[in-house]
């Protein structure tokens, strides 16, 4: 079988690898029916996720077809079409026992294309497959259901519930890349009365408004000014960071009100300044985290039913073996208008 | 009358001072009866708080007798004791309709002793009397109802309450002077498994052990080795930051479990460094705010029952005309081995 192996700092080869096997008994291994690219795989190119040494399949966004399943599994069978989760969760651990399941201790949250091989290959091994995969109903395509594996479930759990959207805010995402446009879409379902989308690029604002929101702003424009005027002088009800910069961050917690949330998405590889001197009077709630994916199955259900739609997502597609040049499309999303970029088999 | 008067940085001299009058239909005048000194009194003397000019009134946190009341207020009369909460709200505008009432868009919050005349005076104005005071019961004495002004309602609301105290929880307090202790002591009212307490001063320590910490730290010990034996390696479910400085900040979010909690009571005058870079996947919620007062007729009703103790809170007593050897105290506690220090009449 081949995967694209990560080779150190700025490589990666599609190429032939070891075949994938189960190993442990609640392993499953899948046939890659449909696979993309995350925005941390570019992290991990660039060197700033030290975790992947050299050698490592990359990949943690997939769905394919089970062929092979460990003795211990139970409700999943060979020829299922699933979606396989970026967490890895075992569901005994004592964060598992809290459904927190991004905290893992046995799977440590995210692993596939991290610590262990991912799933950007012809196949793919999936620990803890019955708590980590999620059966697709016939309704929802792969190309849709891909969408499951992280980006809806990070956003809507890590950005617009930790952000406690309710009807008649007025929202605030900073970063219109994959993470948060889902964000939008996911934030619509709590009905605010405004969707404030701020990036550098035009084409991704453009999709941004396509996908639900009113107002758009570069960062070169007087974003407080403008949500000032929207919301009484007062600023966001909930700021949500879709970048991972310590700019992005701050200018999260200049646009917040008094009593608003500022939920960080983002993917950081350096510390913030966090201006106590001005935000510890402002009754300011700040969270992070990875996602848990206890939202995927209800997600799933909107997706079947129609509730919320991904289809705008995806900008470019590809032949499985055509990967490397998939990222290079993926890289430059500026020139090339990426947002998900699809490749299939 | 006399006050204590701010004469610019440094500067606090008791001196005459005209007398305090109605001048708005919902103000009442008291008679100051017991009256202390808050840590943010010393912070204006340091000219941290730049609002404060010179020529103004101190102090924030009394208890006292109503002498004269404005035509507007209903249930309040003259004779009446009531605390003076630090909070003046009009009850009125967007966030009191909320009961944010410390951010109040007319009273602004905290106004006694910073943007208006305070209470460390023989009398004293009051504004929104009606919202911003309460009457006491005969079973609380004054010298227990002066911690209801201040220290009580943000030590609960903004450290225990925002930080999401639960039973069997480990609860650090970094910083154990009366805001940490009262943050102790209202910590208990949730069943928490263990209180840690972290202070350079060992006076303070003692306190801590005797109003509730079961474990007490100096920062030079090893904290985070301590809070993870107590915790399976975790860290603390919750951890109330008490001093207001980049250091301590910056510690309380190391100690802190994966899907925990920071709840900032400190006042900061400088920015913090938030480790993004480590925080970012850790389900962190850290919190700020200033003091709503929502929880202040719970506590007067608590205080009234006997189910929470103040009275080991109070260290030294002085007449009000000394209160400039009161500030003396007050301001070297590592010497002086001062709490909170009361001034009566």
């Amino acid at each position: 079988m081949k995967g694209l192996v990560y080779g150190g700092a700025g490589q990666r080869t599609w190429m032939e690898i070891p075949d994938a096997h189960v190993r442990d008994p609640r392993d499953a291994v899948i046939r890659i029916d449909a696979v993309t690219i995350c925005g941390t795989d570019l992290h991990i190119l660039a060197g700033d996720v030290p975790q992947v040494t050299p050698g490592r399949v990359l990949g943690h966004e997939a769905v394919g077809t089970v062929v092979e399943t460990g003795p211990a599994l139970n409700g999943l069978g060979v020829g299922d079409r699933v979606v396989a989760s970026c967490i890895s969760a075992c569901g005994s651990c004592r964060f598992c026992r809290e459904a927190v399941y991004g905290q893992c201790q046995r799977g440590s949250g995210w692993i596939l294309g991290h610590t262990i091989d991912g799933v950007q290959a012809e196949y793919a091994r999936i620990p803890f497959a019955d708590l980590s995969t999620y059966r697709l109903p016939s309704q929802v395509s792969s190309e849709t259901a891909v969408m499951l594996a992280d980006i809806l479930p990070t956003s809507y759990e890590v950005g617009v519930l930790n952000g406690r959207v309710r009807p008649g805010d007025t929202v605030v995402v900073v970063g219109a890349g994959p993470i948060g446009l889902a964000a939008i879409i996911t934030a619509k379902l709590f009905s605010p009365a405004h969707i404030v989308a701020i990036d550098r690029a035009e084409s991704r604002l453009q999709a941004a408004k396509i996908l639900g929101a009113d107002v758009t702003l570069t960062p070169e424009r007087v974003a407080l000014g403008t949500i000032r005027a929207l919301t009484d002088g007062l600023g966001a009800h909930v700021v949500m960071e879709a970048v991972g910069t310590p700019e992005t961050f701050e200018l999260c917690t200049t646009l917040v009100r008094p009593g608003g949330t500022v939920a960080n998405i983002g993917v950081h590889g350096k510390p913030a300044t966090l201006h106590l001197e001005d935000l510890w009077t402002r009754n300011l709630t700040i969270t992070t985290g990875l996602v848990d994916t206890y939202s995927t199955p209800k997600l799933l259900a909107m997706l079947a039913a129609g509730q919320i739609d991904v289809t705008q997502l995806v900008t470019h597609r590809f032949a499985l073996e055509e990967i490397e040049e998939a990222y290079d499309v993926f890289a430059r999303p500026a020139q090339t208008g990426a947002l998900k970029v699809l490749l299939t088999r």
